[in-house]
C-alpha cells in the first residue's frame, strides 16, 4: 500500500494502474461502514485508492470541522489489510490554494432535507468530489447509503457532467442494536448512544408498516415522528419520505423512496435512512 | 474521419484511442483560426477530437443564439483534410435534459469585461468545457486567444478542478487587414466590415506605445479609446488592460498583461485582444 500527500504523486502512482480503478473518497476516522466501501471496492476493481480528506467547504461555519475526528495512524491500519493499492491524503491548503475559485453546484435536489438544514454543504461536496474524480479518475466510486441525499446528489452530478464513472451505492452498516455506523457517534455520551437507538427503531416501524401495504407518505412520516417523540434526548430536526431520486417529498408512495431523518443528541447531529422499493 | 452524435458513440469511438489525444471545443462555422486550433493539435497528438456544438446556455436572453451562423456540411468539410479522427456533434437535448441541474461556476476571473457585460455567460461556458472535457477525455485541449477571459476562465477552472488537461492556448487568426477571425464577422454588412479593422488598429497604436517603454495601464487604455473613437460606427462596450492571469485592471504594467475591448458595430458585438509580455 502506497500513501502519497500531493497531486502530482497521486498521479505517478496512479498512471501504471491498468483495468479498473475504484475511488472511495473517506473523511478518515474509519468506521465499519468504510470499509464495507473498501472491500466492495476490492472485489470489483483491479486497484482501489482511498482518500482521506475532511473537507472543509463543505462544513457550515457553525459546523463541527475544528473537532471532526480524525486518526491517521488507526485509518492507514485499517486500510491495509483490505488491500488498498494507494491511499491519497491531500492538504487542505492544496486543494484550496488562496486563489482558488470553482464551484461546482447542483440545483433541485440540494435543495430539500439536508441541504435545507446545512446551506451550502453540498457545494461543498459537489467540488471536493469533482475535483476527486478529476485527480484519481476512477472507473467506480463507492458511496454509502447513510449518506442518502449525497448519494442522489453525485449520482446526478455524475450524469449531468458526464463524468465517466459508475457510482456505486452500498448498504448502510449498522451496530448490533440497530445504530447506523458514523464517525460522530463517538460524540454521544452513553445515555445519548441508548436513546440514539431510537433512529433505527423510527425506520423499522415505518418500514413494517409499509411492508403491510401503507403507501400513504404522510402517515409513514407520522409514524415516525411519532416513534422519534418517544425518546425525550431527542430533537427532530426533519423526517421525510420522499422520491429515491429527486427527494421530493411524496403524498403517496408509489416507485422507490426514502424514509430519512435528521436529529439532535444534545449537540451531536444524527442522520438515517431506509430505501424502500 | 468518424461523426458520431450521441455520448455512448462518443465513448466507444474514443476507447481504442491509445497515446496522446486532443479535444478542440467548437460552436461550428469554423473559420481560419478554428483551422489552426486543429491543426495544433494534429502536429501534437495522436488523436484529433473536435466537438461542435453551439452551447445555448451561454447566451444570454437577449443575444444571437437563434440566428448564430451555423453550416455543419462545410464544417465537416474543413476538418476531414485535416486529419481529424472524430467529430462529436451532440444535440442540446442530450447536453441538457429536462432534469439537467449541475453547473460549474469559476468566480473572480469571470467579475469583469465579458463577465460583466454577459451575465451567464461564462457559468454556461465553464459548465460545457466541464462536460466536454469529461466525456472526452483528452490530454489536451486546444482554446484560441481571441477568447482572451473564456482562456483565463477555462485555465483557472482546470487547474481548480485538477482536470488532467493541459489547455493550449493558440495564437489570434487574422484577415489581411489585421481583423481578428471570429464567426460573428458575417453579421457585418460591407461599410461595419472597413470600420472594424478599428479594433486591431486601437490595439497595434496601444502596443507600439508599450514597445517604446510606456507602462502607464491608464494610457494605454486612452490611447485605445481614442483610436476607437475615430470610428463612428463604432459604440465602445470596454477598453482594458489588466492583468493577463486574474484580468484585474492594472495601473502599471508590470508582469504578462492583456489589451482586450469588446465594441459594437450596428448589432454585432466584437471582441480582440493583444497579449503583452
Amino acid at each position: 500500500m502506497r500513501t502519497v500527500f500531493t497531486l502530482p504523486d497521486l498521479r505517478s502512482a496512479r498512471l501504471p494502474f491498468s483495468g479498473m480503478v475504484g475511488l472511495v473518497p473517506t473523511m478518515g476516522y474509519l468506521h465499519d461502514g468504510h470499509l464495507s466501501l473498501i472491500r466492495r471496492a476490492r472485489e470489483e476493481c483491479e486497484h482501489v485508492v482511498v482518500s482521506i480528506f475532511v473537507n472543509p467547504t463543505q462544513f457550515g461555519p457553525s459546523e463541527d470541522l475544528s473537532k471532526y475526528p480524525r486518526d491517521l495512524d488507526r485509518d492507514l491500519k485499517l486500510i491495509e489489510p483490505l488491500g488498498t493499492d494507494l491511499v491519497w491524503i491531500p492538504t487542505a491548503e492544496s486543494m484550496y490554494p488562496q486563489e482558488y475559485q470553482t464551484w461546482v453546484e447542483v440545483e433541485a435536489v440540494t435543495d430539500p432535507l439536508e441541504g435545507a438544514m446545512r446551506p451550502g454543504h453540498f457545494k461543498g461536496v459537489t467540488t471536493v468530489v469533482a475535483k476527486l474524480f478529476n485527480a484519481v479518475q476512477p472507473h467506480k466510486a463507492y458511496f454509502g447509503q447513510k449518506d442518502a441525499q449525497q448519494v442522489a446528489v453525485i449520482r446526478q452530478m455524475t450524469r449531468d457532467l458526464n463524468f465517466p464513472i459508475e457510482i456505486v451505492v452500498c448498504p448502510i452498516v449498522r451496530e448490533p442494536d440497530g445504530l447506523a455506523m458514523s464517525s460522530r457517534n463517538v460524540y454521544l455520551n452513553p445515555e445519548q448512544r441508548k436513546a440514539a437507538t431510537v433512529l433505527f427503531r423510527a425506520l423499522s416501524t415505518a418500514k413494517d408498516v409499509y411492508d403491510k401495504g401503507e403507501r400513504d407518505a404522510g402517515m409513514l412520516r407520522q409514524i415516525m415522528t411519532e416513534v422519534l417523540a418517544s425518546e425525550a434526548l431527542v430533537q427532530v430536526q426533519y423526517v421525510s419520505c420522499a422520491d429515491y431520486d429527486t427527494l421530493e417529498e411524496l403524498d403517496t408512495i408509489k416507485e422507490k423512496a426514502l424514509l430519512s431523518m435528521a436529529v439532535f443528541l444534545g449537540k451531536t447531529r444524527l442522520i438515517d435512512n431506509f430505501v424502500l422499493e
